[in-house]
């Protein structure tokens, strides 16, 4: 029995905020994950990312993103084109602003990824173009293709379709954003990696990879498990409480909330035997990766597969994981400094593929030797087409993305600057004054401390950098 | 079409649940932006600080400051003084007592606002009784002249008005305490800054400022995104899913979400560009405190203005921060150690003073050109008045409670505890045995460790103090 | 007047979810109480076993731990024992799966608590064996024959009863499983580190108590803040919005909020005053660990008491905090490295033996002088033998499965593997390359990084253990 409009506006407006708000806090997330990985002189720039990405994103998603993927969508599928002054429409309303925010926590994760990837040499503006360029533009496409009705996307109109999916006959599933979201981070992070080149060291002159530890493992930990608060919010919070009949949708939210911790379980423990296999003992940091990549590859599934489906979907990807970043560093010889491929690319990928493998009928009924249940062949056909062309996207938007920040910054810091750390060069800061190194802050003196140049340290710990400026 | 009072109940306070445990967690993002900024031999005393305020403030909010709220309400209005023993009223209703804990929450961040401008020299006793004093008086004063219907507040029978707005005719717009909760902060820190005085070495023998850098600039800026995460319950949570009538608040809901989102990246932005410009490269530090001055910027203002609105008060504040901190330092000659005047005072102050200048509408329609819609000048009026009423408290009734500090305690610990840490001082422990100086805790060694004068290491990393009792 | 089911179904999950998502935060809470009082060459392997007892218990969990439960609740009261096959009823029902999501986490609680007391010297398979132990049995068994109907609970219909419960006429309060939950897991944790034996070092030659330091304090009180927002969940989530009849729970959810508010700053003040006394100052670890016990203390009690009984059990728990610790390590002579005892087994058998002399009538009332108004005596009698009861299951089950995992594994690390740290020796990783000894990791130099015994680093700070593979 449905309840009645106003309640499940309420209702479904509370959990809507409270899943923002989760979400939201991946962004910490992701800063400590990347710091933890990259060394003590990165961690400001990695911060400094972190904060831009959220604060420009969020400007750059409200004027420009949101309103264009509604504009790809309609240019991308039967539907009439939407006329240009109505894709700031979102400006004029304040009821749809709660829906707004939920979208922008979603294309600030996608944005924030790529950070990972390029992390300890690339060149701070660059970065800055880039990630308004995610949000403004290349997430917005992504977006525009699936949940927002174009190219992959059935309608209830069939004149509306989108191209492709009216072609084929099914509509793409994505359910929380496993590729339009994570293998879209994680692609156009790859890219990003490739084209600003390895870090000075991290190859040798044969050629062959010289591992750079990163300063904190308990920082990627401990981000890894904030990242798993907020994917709560994530996977189940995609799902309304009640339908747009005003239906409660009990079964749905339980079975992806247990899909979704389903799935990190496994991701975890594959990537903990595999880590054990591989070097002999449990590595903490490949079973965090893991568990990320368990998240990742059943966040598209989390309501269409059965219980043991995203337990082995999630698994898979946790399996994967380290095989692909060797892959990805011996082979390709990219240096993607947090992994970001592995974890978001291939787990997004193949836990998406692989949906209709492991779907159960509309009753709920365990189908185990009925794989096709799930729209059949054509479902599996249409999620293989609806990856390649969203890792088509995630490819070609990020290369010229990062080609025009080149142009416009050059992508790469100087050598110098990369031996004596981002931070100082960048952002002229030191993050762990007292810490590191031992040359600047010795705890138990007070008064000015004097770096080894000569220089001055700033309250924020940094120096001064225009002469009789002390501060 | 409103909703049963059952219903709105229920999802009300399924709100506020959530809300007040958001807000709570703003108390580990002030321990982290707090501990950030100091030296690693002050740490232990902040987070000391930080759990003084939560659970001593819990006890002085519920006994004392949440009736006498209520009381300076009566006593500041046309309203019957309400008799003594009714202030003690909620000890007896449970149903009160979500609404309760909401109002608890906001007293204590209040409170602790205070800890970051007095840290690394202030007495902890003294600390104790200021905080006490905080959340028993000085902010039940500020609540019951604003939200508690006393001196700055219109009521529904203008026979109950508070007497200053009655004079203006205009009830003062504080929506979820940007001077009420944060000026009165920022000021009582600044208060309390300047009656400490500043730590030694902050200034040189020609009274020229001498940075001296906190210990993790990452733990700032993780202090900082748990505060916007927090913050979000702060401002949308003081909004009601449904109102008294029983009806969805969906489009307020939207605007206080919006509004907060864009105040804290326009303060961000701000903050980054004015700090690149004067120190020549962008700060993470400072682009944090612009984030907070930001939200601190709309916190008043988020249901009244309009979205353009919400970004230019969040930049303006983000944009004042590093000069207002210049001046507290530079001219004032304060040390506010975390410059909680410019990011909570000046930022609180600059915007709940403006919101007439960017109200909308009641319909929701955007009226640049017509500033007055929002009550007109009166309001303005009445908005600056009571920006300086509140203002003048929060200087007052912080000298007071410094004052008395000061006699009862001393405000101040000694040269010779300052020097040595406020951990090994006030609580006689190490905080990062094995990191900091070299001295105690080698890694990799089993046994007791002995610290460099011989006495012994306690399991919490501190000494001995009492002779034969060695843990 | 109760709302529709629908309503009552939307709103009530919408909250188990979002506590759900609450308790989940209590895992990087463990860990990082865990690992902030471990030495720095020891937190990997608690980032592992924080991240084993979630993924590997999630699993045991689900397929074994939550049918056993019911077949435990059957077999101990007098209804009809379950046949086996609907055990495992709920792997198809997914609109269950919300509840025992809800479920899992406090399972998980219980695993992890027990990781504190066996730190920094417990082989790491033998650990993975007693986590799934846990999660498959021994906690399952506590609930079974409490929450789940079994032997201390009383039923609607007198011939389902539990046996014991049956026999005194009461049924055993533990609300949020103060007993159940905590008091478990302390207990399981007493006695595994009194059967893995004290760490190297921890006694000296004389069997006095020799302290080793944790390295950073900040991560303990960082924990403990955490728990404290995850408790909130914990406790207050235990409560439903609406109760089986679709009425509204206010004067319920207000009660467990402010109880678990007023038991944790009465459980943090008190062991302030004891610490302070004990060893001359204030001390920050002390008190966070008051604040647990506290919490722990009230857990069970949180809608059964008056205000001021939650205050005075939280109180009490606190006070306790110290002197049991000292207890445990002087006395026992048992190395609990986090107190578990203390704060877990100590306070939840107390707060929860405590509840009917602090019990208020059902109209809410206050009943000072009549403490036996929630039962009367034979509740305090039923009280007490239900601490007894689970506590001897807790001791009897974690001996057997320590004992076995003994057998299969080994309890313990070599000499060798405790000098150099666990995470070199079960994870061949070091946490903070940078930071620690100095040995490895020079900040500012690129390159691959060379340890003192000539291997390489991996990217996670590891070394390779594969000859060849030095990645």
């Amino acid at each position: 029995m449905p309840v009645g409009g106003e309640v499940a506006s309420g209702v479904n407006t509370v959990w809507a905020l409270v899943v923002a708000f989760l979400i939201f806090f991946m962004q910490p997330g992701f800063a400590l994950l990347e710091s933890g990985q990259v060394r003590a002189k990165n961690v400001g720039n990695v911060l400094m990312k972190n904060m831009t990405d959220w604060t420009l994103g969020i400007l750059s998603y409200f004027i420009i993103g949101f309103g264009f993927s509604v504009l790809i969508a309609t240019l991308t599928s039967g539907q009439a084109i939407t006329p240009m002054d109505s894709l700031f429409g979102h400006f004029g309303g304040a009821s749809g602003w709660v829906g707004w925010l939920v979208g922008a926590v979603f294309a600030m994760t996608a944005a924030t990824i790529v950070s990972g990837a390029v992390a300890e040499r690339m060149n701070f503006k660059a970065y800055v173009f880039v990630a308004a360029a995610m949000t403004a533009v290349i997430y917005p496409v992504a977006t525009g293709i699936t949940w927002d009705g174009g190219l992959l996307a059935l309608a209830d109109n069939p004149a509306n379709n989108g191209f492709i999916a009216d072609i084929i006959g099914v509509g793409y599933q994505d359910f929380a954003g496993a590729t339009v979201v994570h293998m879209l981070g994680g692609l156009a992070g790859l890219v990003g990696a490739y084209m600003v080149g390895p870090r000075k060291g991290r190859y040798d002159e044969n050629g062959n990879s010289r591992p750079i530890p990163g300063h904190s493992m308990l920082l990627a930990v401990l981000g890894t498990l904030f990242l798993a608060f907020g994917w709560y919010g994530f996977n189940v919070g995609t799902s309304g409480i009640y339908d747009g009949a005003n239906a409660f949708l009990g079964a749905q939210l339980g079975r992806v909330a247990l899909n979704t911790t389903l799935g990190m379980a496994g991701g975890a423990l594959a990537a903990m035997l595999v880590s054990t296999t591989w070097q002999g003992k449990p590595d903490p940091l490949w079973t965090a990766n893991g568990l990320l990549a368990g998240l990742v590859a059943v966040t598209g599934a989390v309501p269409h597969v059965t219980w043991w489906g995203g337990l082995i979907l999630g698994s898979l990807a946790g399996a994967l994981v380290l095989p692909t970043f060797r892959w990805t560093v011996d082979t390709l010889k990219i240096d993607d400094v947090c992994g970001v491929f592995a974890v978001h690319g291939m787990a997004g990928a193949v836990g998406t593929a692989l949906i209709p493998l492991f779907a159960y009928e509309s009753g709920g009924t365990m189908i185990l030797g009925d794989p096709w249940a799930f729209g059949g062949i054509d479902a599996l056909g249409m999620q293989i087409v609806g990856v390649i062309v969203i890792g088509i996207w995630a490819v070609v938007g990020s290369a010229i993305a990062f080609g025009i920040a080149d142009l416009l910054f050059g992508l790469r810091v100087t050598d110098e600057e990369e031996e004596v750390g981002l931070d100082e060069g960048e952002h002229g800061v030191t993050v762990y004054p007292e810490f590191v190194g031992g040359e600047p802050g010795t705890p138990g003196t007070s008064g000015p401390t004097v770096t080894p140049d000569g220089g001055e340290l700033r309250t924020d710990g940094g120096r001064s950098l225009n002469g009789g400026d002390n501060e």
